[in-house]
């Protein structure tokens, strides 16, 4: 290895090839700057690789199973057998290549440059690339975008951390999950779907403890109702488990970076970041790396801003409508401000919140202990937040999402008009309940 | 039968407690005026006693069926036998029960009165209503809603309407559905989806004639796929079925109301309504007796409306956004404008397609088939329509119903963050297609 003068330009260098470098990398590259991206495993990052997109894949073949189950009751024959989890453990990693391939030609048939390596700064405008055992390379940078991600913060050698629960090939017939937050109750309650008996050890005395606590209340009804054993305030578990997993705190990828040759402080251990994801003129963060929610949409988002800016667009990220979802039982998703937020900030609310089991599609479903709760402005009806749980929760947020961007109103959402019979008419029935004059609910029902 | 010149004065009369009906006697009765309704069967109407909530309980029980045969490859063992109909049409029955007595215990809450009887009028503003066989009571109203629904036009002798199709205990092995509306598509793909050998039989050259090509396209391809065999440009129709059904035009129910004793027209057999649903000062009319698409949440949100306009309020109906669903395969839904449409108008449009394929949610699913399609104005960017095939696409069309109201922009749906991994990915990516900016397709995807 020598660290020699030899080293190629690079217009744009992005550093992690997961949904926040690659997205900024497509989009700077669309926008006509020549980019090259460093990536030291497969580009997709944790999301696609061993992330959400497995865990949904366990999540939605044990749904497909238990709302086929549902209809027991209705005339649905039982299944002949339990899954076979090696053909499922095929099944996911066959999806998990295609999407990594696909991201892989994306950016070849953009022009991005791939490179495999391992990154580091040895200077302000320098990065060396570390590329197998024997091998470098530098590059001189115009412009750089840190999107190394983070990792599980890693628990004791007696569990495991939640990506590994996903490439499991048998259904634990014990099984214990250590965590109160959407990636431990997202496989407690696909394990539990699947025959294994499951308990989750919550450390507080409610799940899903960022989440509104209506949500909190619904997911720990969810889960029970699954068969999951939830043991909340919980302490050091005692028992036997055939497997145990731990769901923890994620940390930053910033170690072997040595931002400091580069003059870059993480202070708390995360980068902190402007408007245009900016840390210095040249140096740019999205993702895990920098302070705020580890979710793959908010890092594609961010990516998409700072490929924006590289191409010299006006752009921002602005994070205050980052919707939310979990795949448990039932489905749940937030976006905006809770109640407890909004008065919190000393914001007056109206709050719209209807039951779905006033609802003639979750009826037919037999999945009425969900509901939409929506929170409003009292001054003017703005749509603040929205924190749903019922079938189809993680799409119907988007409508919330979209409510709140465009500045929507409970008058507004009242007199659109919702397809018949679908989930997405509580919302504005919600929105009615809030304005005082609901339809499908007795009056009382307004708070 | 005396018609004497004892009445009863009515403040507002309803005449049909469908979903317009019962939503127009809620709304009016919380605005303080004094409701009755007149129901000559149970309240709820066609929609949820024979309609939509009955179909799509059986479109529902078939699709949770196929979706968990569609992970067969990824492990999930089969179903042990064939659905029982016996106790599907127990639990379909009961589904309908709920939900006619959730709407009649809300319209006992708020003081609206329900007489069980046939209404006609017999004066400018009377109405007779036969109770039973042996009596009558007259009506002097203040205002008048007439919302009485329509009733199948009625095929042959050997075939059965719709209606019929929801309520068989077995499930034919062979079955011909006459039709190319969305009613005959879904029955044929739920009886196909159960085990029956289905021809679906459509005069013209495509499916779902009034819907954007490419949704007629995805329609054909997806019944084709769940294993119906469609013949378009069907003539009379030969061969052996265990059972037909033919779907085919509705016709409003206005020839036993007398209209002519109340001075009101019905040209072309529909009554012709203003904005505010009137056809007179004190004559309303809405749902499926007024010229339009005859759907249960037009109905509804005319209801709605009206009750605003009978309550004094300043109130309007608008139809640009009336969404459309189709539960088939894959779920189909629209709203706004088709591209023909908006070129008719002459309208230039730029056009956002996006492909399920491309999309990780629809990997995992296995259900790549489908799109998004959306379609701009060129000058502005303003959503004007949105053509959905895929799972979920009945849900996330209602965000395009709120895109269309609020005047939302390709930008703005660009812009909001969608949740990952979902299917409303698709729309924010179809609209980053329309800016010629596309994410996770190539840029040639760009029409």
């Amino acid at each position: 290895m020598v660290a020699g003068d030899q080293s190629d330009p690079a217009d744009v260098l992005i550093l992690g090839g997961g949904p926040g470098g690659y997205v900024a990398a497509l989009r700077a590259q669309q926008l006509g700057r020549s980019v090259t991206l460093i990536e030291r495993g497969r580009v997709g990052g944790v999301c696609l690789n061993e992330g959400c997109i497995p865990s949904k894949h366990l999540s939605r073949f044990a749904a497909a199973r238990s709302a086929a189950e549902a209809f027991a009751a209705s005339g649905m024959p039982p299944f002949s057998g339990r899954p076979d989890m090696i053909l499922f453990q095929k099944s996911r990693a066959a999806a998990v290549d295609t999407l990594v391939k696909g991201v892989s030609s994306l950016l070849q048939g953009a022009g991005v440059k791939v490179v495999e390596g391992s990154a580091r700064f040895v200077g302000r405008t320098r990065v060396c690339v570390e590329i197998g055992e024997e091998s470098v390379r530098y590059f001189d940078f115009k412009d750089v975008v840190i999107a190394t991600g983070s990792r599980a913060a890693g628990g004791d050698a007696s569990t495991v951390e939640p990506s590994r629960a996903l490439e499991w090939d048998s259904i634990p017939a014990t099984l214990l999950v250590i965590g109160d937050d959407y990636i431990a109750l997202e496989i407690a309650v696909a394990y539990a779907r699947l025959g294994s008996q499951v308990t989750l050890a919550a450390p507080g005395d409610r799940l899903l403890p960022d989440f509104d606590r209506d949500l909190s209340t619904a997911a720990l009804r969810g889960a029970r109702s699954a068969g999951v054993e939830v043991a909340l305030s919980s302490g050091p578990t005692l028992g036997n488990w055939e497997r145990a997993v731990a769901s923890g705190d994620r940390r930053p990828n910033l170690d072997h970076l040595d931002l400091r040759a580069a003059g870059i402080a993480a202070p708390d251990g995360k980068l902190n970041v402007d408007a245009q994801l900016r840390l210095d003129r040249h140096v740019f963060a999205i993702g895990d790396v920098t302070a705020g929610l580890p979710l793959a949409h908010r890092a594609m988002a961010q990516g998409r801003a700072a490929g924006d800016v590289l191409g010299g667009k006006p752009a921002a990220f602005d994070s205050r409508a980052i919707p939310r979802t979990v795949f448990a039982a039932p489905e749940l998703a937030a976006v905006g401000m809770t109640e407890d937020e909004a008065l919190a900030a000393g914001i007056s609310v109206s709050i719209g919140r209807f039951p779905l089991g006033a609802l003639g599609r979750a009826v037919i479903e037999s999945a009425t202990a969900g509901f939409a709760k929506l929170v409003f402005a009292q001054d003017g009806g703005a749509v603040l937040g929205a924190h749903l749980a019922g079938p189809r929760a993680t799409e119907l947020v988007a409508e919330m999402a979209l409510a709140i961007e465009m500045g929507a109103t409970s008058e507004d959402l009242a007199l659109t008009v919702h397809a018949h019979p679908t989930f997405a008419e509580a919302l504005m029935e919600a929105a009615e309940v809030s304005l005082g004059r609901p339809i499908h609910v007795r009056g009382a029902a307004k708070r």
